[in-house]
């Protein structure tokens, strides 16, 4: 049966039509890149006004659920990326087993002074040269996270950009250095995503992302690697399993 | 050494001035609560504009590690709860090991047929009764956690305020029904805070937040509680370990 709204419900009425909405979405009715009924014939559809159309729409675009593109409509999300937190986090094989190309951008490779804040992280004297890597990580071409890495010179005294073309991070701490990540920390929290953030994921400043803070062991419990995350909150979720 | 502003440099002024003041709540200079200079000394001290500095707080405004209150000043604030993901999150548990009191506020207990996004989860038919159970999760008196959970009356056929008090929501599904949860599957994303959540979380609109979705089995693998939290980011972060 087709869910109605009801207009003497002590429930606002935006608030009616977003569930109707997202049970359409939740309910595989109306798939991922669908395009939504205009504003008017939802209006018209639901006996609301305009303004109520607009709020639920707007919740929606804000929760996620729904896109718009200018001068085209409105337009039922693609799902977001899931991943696991129990154990060690591989985007790039999160996403060829769903059949999607992983891509990394390397934004810069510089060598520099380590910043005391991150030199406590890595219990290192704050003076030391370390390795700033900036990547863009992206899913058939679409930027998903923004990583910045930093790794002591005295881990590894040799970083370029050719040889992450050919070796993943870690496989070249490995196979080059023998050094290899058997532990990490990982630390996350919700965010805006920044000016400067934006620009590189393509999203609005503002909108939610998570930041994750990963601190890499190897196996004598040295710290490795410090690496930042932005990740965003309109294409990713986590999850884990507890026991 | 007290590090200045480079004038000279690519950086930008005000990210110089970020860096520095973090550098101070990092280091623990400056603790949790204390007054900052007013913009006039921070002005005065670094020799930069007043646009600078205002810039360089409302960033770290936004990003949690100041607060401003009206006609008092501006403040480092206090450091965030940390949880882990590893285990099962008792948020109880955490903040009584921290020297806080923990209180949670029963803001309603209402029977209701299920919605059907949440009947899917639960793997119950759609026209089933449930407990709508929403909670506000508080630590020395300050709102960090609203949480609502769902719980099919086919697994708890009575819940009231009064229980609650007694038991906490699991112990009083264990002892009283002999119902115990084994098992779960967390779900979480960033998100922005909304209007209605803004209210009892006393935060404003708009700020991140992280939504957890958290379904619970039985030790025979059947689904007894669904719950959706939304987590203050300003107060809180999350950590897991990988080995």
């Amino acid at each position: 049966m087709e869910k109605t709204i009801e207009h003497g419900s002590f429930i606002p009425l935006y608030h009616q039509l977003k569930e109707i909405l997202k049970e359409k979405i939740e309910s595989g009715e109306w798939e991922s890149g669908d395009k939504l009924p205009s504003e008017h014939e939802l209006q018209r559809n639901y006996d609301i006004s305009r303004n109520t159309v607009k709020k639920a729409l707007d919740d929606l675009v804000q929760e996620g659920m729904l896109n718009r593109i200018q001068g085209k409509g409105t337009f039922v999300s693609k799902p977001k990326f899931e991943q696991s937190l129990s154990g060690f986090y591989s985007f790039s094989k999160v996403l060829k087993q769903k059949g999607l190309n992983p891509k990394d951008i390397i934004i810069s490779i510089e060598e520099k002074t380590v910043k005391p804040s991150i030199a406590r992280q890595l219990q290192i004297a704050s003076d030391t040269e370390v390795f700033d890597l900036k990547r863009l990580r992206c899913a058939n071409d679409e930027p998903i996270i923004l990583e910045t890495s930093y790794i002591p010179k005295t881990i590894i005294p040799e970083l370029s950009v050719e040889q992450l073309d050919h070796y993943s991070l870690y496989d070249y701490m490995e196979q080059v250095y023998d050094v290899s990540v058997t532990k990490a920390k990982e630390i996350f929290e919700p965010v805006l995503v920044r000016d400067y953030e934006s620009h590189y994921l393509e999203i609005q400043e503002g909108r939610p992302a998570l930041m994750l803070d990963r601190l890499a062991y190897d196996a004598k419990g040295t710290p490795v690697e410090f690496c930042r995350s932005i990740v965003r909150g309109d294409r990713c979720r986590f999850y884990t399993e507890l026991i």
